[in-house]
């Protein structure tokens, strides 16, 4: 993997990212394909969004159908008939997040399987191993997600053993099963400003590829992500891509690739659209509310996705309301469509040394028409 | 509307059907778009699958979201997207298997909405006007459709119920509100021979511009159907279309067609794609089985559709065994492809004189390796 830093504008970036499965423009946005799909999208239908590359999880693939069968049938990129870059996490945050019963140790951490109650283990060793015979082209070591809030001796303690556990993932990498995959280490460190220093030095002196930043959009509050993203994202080594996990809405994007990051993923545009929730350029709009009942109108008039080139919003409201499948499939191609948008046009203004002005155009129309809350994440 | 045979082999039939949205060529299948959608596919998946003409449902469209909507957003073609033909059925079949509380009387019937408990109204001449709403290409007469088994006695009263309705429907359709769209007549009478017969030539004489077979696949034994098929079909006019309403399994489609069938609809290829069931000519496969986790190869080698061109049956299987809405619209793709290839194969079989060849090899196949049994439709 190769990161070629292109321009800088403030602290903002554009870069190059080349992977064996294909260049990553960044600022960059990740659709998130769980279960190695993109809920309600074919790889033909993440082409025309301009996806560059996707997220899989480990933990969902792990679990089901389990790594050794991918690896049988040839990794993720064919299994999927994805040509582009994958890039997949290390299982932590869904272990921790999702599973029951779990037991952590020094070695690792013992969960059940939510798919049918089977025990599992997952070692910083075992998780190299699952993303190795899963072949993404961007790789994580196993880390302890803690929960929001958490006192500063837990959050001590947890940073010690992520920190602990990325050696060992970096050895494991570097060991006999050896791939060209290439790992990026993950800053946690909590809420406190501290540790978090702390964790970045740590993280960096381990030597990764890359960055991710962990334990973000946890329920903290927003000036606290951005100051922390800020923060994390001043020492890390300029020259390697940022990687902002599970972040965000397309006002933190904005926020966030103004700090500094490179990388991001996020279920929003994807959960969202099955909610009926569409994003436009002057905020969100949910298709349930009876106001587009009517409207001849395209989701969003600048858009050039299948969805607005095709159909009226009373059509996708229609769709809807009918629990048709295809809304899924329309208001997902939509919104990664938006999301990657947003990453092109930050991407041109910072090449441009114009993303002041962008973002002021972005926030002056994005904010004022709908606002942050009415783009809050209706529950799945 | 126009339709041209082209030629014939034995009673097997193809044909040019030319409406105001375009040719279809004959025999054909048409896929099911209950909402105004064909379940998980877009129109671009629908014309890549060789779609030239899809069945909308006027009881859905008049409940939800109203055929009053439709009309204003321009009409049903340009409401979802679709420039090929269009056909609508008359509503009656689905009042009188999905409402509940219906009351027929002489002037039509009375029946409550599944959608929001509200009471509505469908009479021939109001199916009508709902019809020329929508705009379809293709439109029927409300008519009243029996359950199976019936008394004889029941099967008279309701046919000439079904007669006087469609002489009513055929003057609407000549009234003042009067539309370039065709309109078949529907031909009912249950399962007793001499009951088909009279329906026949009592619906050619009203005269439309082509027939349905109607009150078909409702369970009764097979060979009945096939005898009353091809009973009606050679009773009707051999220059205007037939279309045998709800039919069906691929097998029973060859059947029909050798029978003097022009054209068919039938929730089949959509439903047990949801169902995790692809049609192959083969027989049907079933995803969920546990023989295809490691198995690599398309789900029909024959077959280019995306579906087949991109994944193997293992990934398709674990797409359907997590639930993921990408299996939805892939197996969807490919069973539609399916069979309107079939369709395509019938005419060109036609075409050259060789339909008995190409029956004998179609049940050679089809039947030896999966049977009937099979290709039975699960619940949805």
């Amino acid at each position: 993997m190769k990161f070629e830093l292109l321009a800088t504008d403030g602290a903002a970036r554009a870069g190059r990212l080349t992977t064996t499965n294909g260049v990553v423009d960044t600022p960059m946005f990740m659709p998130v394909g769980t279960h190695a799909a993109v809920k309600a999208l074919g790889p033909d239908d993440l082409r025309a969004a301009g996806a560059q590359i996707v997220l899989a999880n480990t933990y969902h693939l792990f679990l089901r159908p389990g790594h050794e069968l991918v690896r049988e049938l040839g990794g993720l990129h064919r299994f999927m008939g994805w040509s582009g870059a994958i890039l997949t996490d290390s299982g932590g945050f869904q272990v921790f997040s999702l599973s029951k019963l779990r037991k952590i140790s020094e070695a690792g951490v013992e969960f059940r399987s939510p798919v049918d109650g089977s025990t599992h283990f997952l070692s910083p060793e075992i998780a190299v191993e699952v993303q190795q015979a899963l072949g993404a082209d961007i790789i994580h070591p196993l880390d302890e997600c803690l929960a929001y809030p958490v006192s500063r001796l837990d959050a001590e303690r947890s940073l010690e053993l992520t920190l602990r556990w990325a050696a060992r993932s970096r050895a494991a990498h570097a060991g006999p099963g050896r791939t060209s995959q290439a790992m990026f280490g993950i800053v946690q460190g909590g809420v406190d400003a501290d540790l978090r220093r702390q964790a970045t030095r740590a993280t960096v002196d381990l030597g990764f590829d890359g960055y991710a930043i962990g334990g973000m959009a946890v329920g903290e509050p927003k000036p606290t992500m951005y100051d922390l993203t800020e923060l994390v994202a001043g020492l890390l080594p300029a020259d390697q891509p940022r990687y902002l996990m599970g972040v965000g809405k397309p006002d933190d994007l904005v926020h966030s690739v103004a700090r500094g990051v490179d990388m991001f993923d996020c279920v929003l545009p994807t959960r969202n659209a099955r909610n009926g929730q569409a994003f436009t350029a002057d905020g969100p709009l949910t298709l349930k509310q009876a106001r587009y009942t009517r409207d001849q109108a395209p989701l969003d008039a600048a858009c050039g996705c299948y969805a607005c080139r095709g159909f009226s919003r009373a059509y996708l409201r229609h769709l809807f309301m009918a629990g048709e499948l295809l809304s899924h499939r329309l208001l997902t191609l939509h919104n990664v469509t938006f999301f990657l948008g947003l990453m092109r046009e930050m991407r041109a203004a910072i090449v441009a040394g114009a993303f002041g002005g962008f973002q002021a155009r972005f926030f002056a129309r994005y904010a004022v028409a709908h606002g942050e809350e009415s783009g809050d994440t209706p529950s799945p």
